[in-house]
């Protein structure tokens, strides 16, 4: 990515181990997430392009001399931070707190829309997959390189609980999700604040039971109607704007929890006096997707939830840049790349 | 309170039952708290006086037809907030979220720097005291009316547990009963964020391990050293300034929790991206400090807390302009009235 909506596609030279501790990847899929669309409708023009892409799923075509618990062509996802799997934060699931860890993006040309990924610290960072590189389940295990397990933090964050009323704030993929997650911790009651027809359907079909399609104060006075006027124990906040914050904290029940997971778009954080007044928490931030990856598989692999099914257009690397466009301009939900 | 700085003690009418739930106490101790220095520093010039005061050990005078498990002569703690105790909040031990509760302060004449005062939902609102009303151990009896209390919210938000890093800042009557209840639950580090020598040396006497008297940038580096450079578990934000927030966050390890007592004095919360990207949790509000009686009067009755050592001052109602004057000051850590 060169500007604001210059995508490029460029042959760029293979990556190669360069730590003992990294893997190369041959990425079979990866996808557009959600936090690309920030750049793409930001990013100041720069001589040298930032490459993209966090999610992926490949195999293993190199690793270096002191990697352990992988071998060439095994089949991993690999989440969108990477980690080393033994410090204090890794050894207490906290991953994206990792002392040598850090982001897929901008790191080097280490991204994931691309035909093969360097992968830093590869033991502790990537998960191996007990299925075949083309298996009809690659949709939703690719979503546990980041939405899925997004969508999952957003919820735990939020403490979900079994018959807890909850409210999902954001329609993406991540939102989504987080639909699934609420439904899959239990929550009795799941608000999709959300105004596009598909995304609606979508996350009915996840198990969202109300739709509020208001926006701002009129969002907030229907939540309550929903909820005996007491609002939702649970905000699963999947957007990152000032406002969508805004609206968390006024559908929150007193004594309540906001699980965000979308990077926020403001250095403060509004609504700091009725978060207080209510005791309302905030947490959340970028998810341990690689801790949860022990949870959230087998429900994958056993066909107990589908969040593959937020991928609605598929793309080969040329169609890339087309993907961020339709992403942009919500015409698709989430694109999925086949390098 | 006429206007900032403009504290007078006069003669009103003696409050009467209003309400059948109503209560009216003789109040035998009250005192000013931290809060009460806000309109002290700011309030508009008003023609009616602010009645203030919302702590306070008192004596059942009279109660209404609808009061069943207090009596006359009952001798009983008033915290900060009324509550119903039946709502499903205060089922929930969320006794300042109470569908019927509010706040003394400005409660028409219902404040507790006074001889007497009214209590509304007198049995979901007081609780009563084994002691005589003149017992050696009123001082932190007063104290769960409302600091030792919220300083124990503070804690509880902050997940502070067995040999957890804690950190408290704010060095006023709340944050050193914040000290109290962060080595009550077991911290195994608790650094006092002070710079007042009578404060610190109480702090240290209630358990405080460290004591970081840098401000901003500075005492985050320094608290950093003090913890191996991860920062603490628990940060105990007892003050309410967005630089004590800022602060608190910029101290918290990734993935801890802020527990804030302090009233906000901002609408926007800093350190919302910093927040973020640790994953850290920021919670807390006005404490249900009537929740807390059971599991805190035993300490105080059996003395293994002695928080009402917060009081350095003791007076008369004649006394409370100067009490006033004397917090603000910072010559008084906490008064005691005593009508």
């Amino acid at each position: 990515m060169y500007a604001a909506g210059d995508v490029r596609i460029e042959d760029v030279p293979d990556p190669s181990i360069v730590d003992p501790t990294d893997a190369i990847l041959r990425v079979t899929r990866a996808c557009i997430c959600g936090s690309d669309l920030w750049p793409y409708g930001s990013l100041e023009p720069r001589e040298t392009g930032r490459a993209m892409g966090h999610e992926a799923i490949g195999v293993v075509e190199d690793v270096g001399s002191d990697v352990h618990t992988l071998k060439q062509g095994d089949l991993v996802v690999m989440p969108f931070a990477f980690s080393d799997g033994t410090c204090a934060f890794c050894r207490e699931g906290l991953h994206t707190a990792c002392v040598h860890g850090g982001f897929f993006d901008d790191y080097g040309v280490s991204a994931a829309q691309a035909e093969a990924v360097r992968v830093p610290y590869a033991d502790g960072t990537l998960y191996p997959l007990p299925v075949g590189e083309d298996d009809a389940l690659m949709p939703s295990l690719l979503t546990l390189s980041d939405v899925m397990g997004t969508g999952h933090h957003a919820a735990a964050v939020a403490n979900v609980g079994p018959g807890k009323r909850a409210a999902v704030v954001g329609d993406g993929a991540v939102g989504l999700c987080a639909v699934i997650a609420a439904k899959r911790l239990g929550a009795g009651q799941i608000i999709m604040m959300g105004r596009h027809d598909d995304r609606i359907a979508l996350a009915r079909e996840f198990g969202a039971t109300d739709v509020v399609s208001e926006r701002g104060e009129e969002a907030v006075e229907r939540v309550r109607e929903l909820t005996g006027g007491e609002g939702v124990h649970s905000v699963l906040e999947c957007v990152g704007h000032g406002e969508s914050m805004e609206t968390a904290i006024g559908i929150a029940r007193p004594g309540g929890a906001v699980g965000r997971v979308g990077v926020p778009q403001h250095t403060e954080m509004p609504g700091s006096e009725p978060a207080f007044f209510a005791n309302i928490t905030v947490g959340g931030g970028p998810a341990p997707v690689r801790a949860y990856l022990d949870e959230l598989l087998p429900d994958v692999l056993e066909g107990r939830i589908e969040p593959g099914k937020v991928f609605d257009r598929k793309v080969g690397l040329d169609g890339v840049p087309d993907g961020y466009r339709a992403m942009a301009d919500r015409e698709s939900i989430k694109v999925m790349v086949t390098p």
